[in-house]
């Protein structure tokens, strides 16, 4: 399991660990914004092109390694999500499956979905410019899923069918004796 | 946005829509094993090939369509899990972003990626063998992400910046604007 130091505590607001933060987030104020409009121009111009409006970047420090619009309906791919896109652009390019170091930029605040892809990859710093209402108002089932996520699954709009006593292996049993694994 | 219409809801318990269900729930639970099986066995031998413990299948009926494993490290791509993977698999072989009769089988209960995956692709039945507590022990974040999403963003272990007055362009403004779109 990766493993993320807490942030934004108040426990820590007088602290070294706080100052540090709050010295790190003014210094990088200007490339923020100026990576966070570039994934919002993206968002727009891919409009035309037949994308979603949404658009994201990854930067590391201040080079931009990859970005991305929305390509759903492009590529007949409901998880072309910017942000799913430019996570696996990003890591292609890196050749690696963790992004500790990068930040995502992006015009929208991530759905459930790119939430989860963002934990996955190891980034632990998001912008965003718009959120889950915003994009509820265009018509997007961001704020939807979200809601849906906090419910019990028996209380969903999808059906979930739990079959815990299946025949078909044990496969955390087989990863656990498994010797040349590589965790993730 | 797409439309879900709510499944197992009490007030329904005694009216034929709900017969139906119970009916067809039933009549599906071979094929529901059936395909459980074999996605739990594709998790299985996944692993000898350097994949993670997870397989999945996707069938329309009774029918497969498409099946994968995870392989987050052997792809370097930490949103290739087996469901992510499946859903765009059944996309490219349907030629469409929208799988609504669709059922997904996984190993594993969908992380919170997974899962919004699901509801954007359109899928409204998930069957599933192990859970996010299962595959917490076997040392994978399912169940970290499920508690990181339900909280606020201040909170959360990323670093999380809004920037609302961002000069990129407005996004949904021109999406609304624009004639051709296909909403999904």
């Amino acid at each position: 399991m990766k493993e993320f130091i807490p942030v934004c505590k108040t426990k820590y607001i007088f602290t070294c660990q706080f100052t540090v933060k709050i010295y790190l987030i003014f210094n990088s104020m200007d490339y923020d914004r100026l990576f966070l409009n570039r994934a919002v121009g993206i968002a727009v111009s891919g409009i035309e092109e037949g994308g979603g409006p949404f658009g994201a970047v990854i930067a590391r420090g201040n080079e931009i390694i990859a970005e991305s619009n929305n390509t759903v309906v492009l590529a007949r791919d409901p998880t072309a999500h910017a942000e799913i896109n430019v996570i696996r652009k990003a890591s292609a390019i890196l050749g690696t499956h963790n992004l500790p170091d990068c930040t995502l930029y992006t015009s929208c605040e991530p759905c459930p979905m790119c939430l989860g892809a963002v934990y996955w990859s190891g980034i632990r710093k998001v912008v965003y410019a718009y959120d889950r209402m915003d994009a509820a108002s265009a018509g997007f089932s961001d704020k939807f899923i979200y809601d849906e996520i906090m419910l019990d699954a028996s209380s969903r709009h999808i059906l979930f069918l739990h079959i815990p006593d299946c025949s078909g292996g044990e496969p955390f049993k087989r990863w656990e004796e498994f010797e040349d694994k590589i965790s993730y």
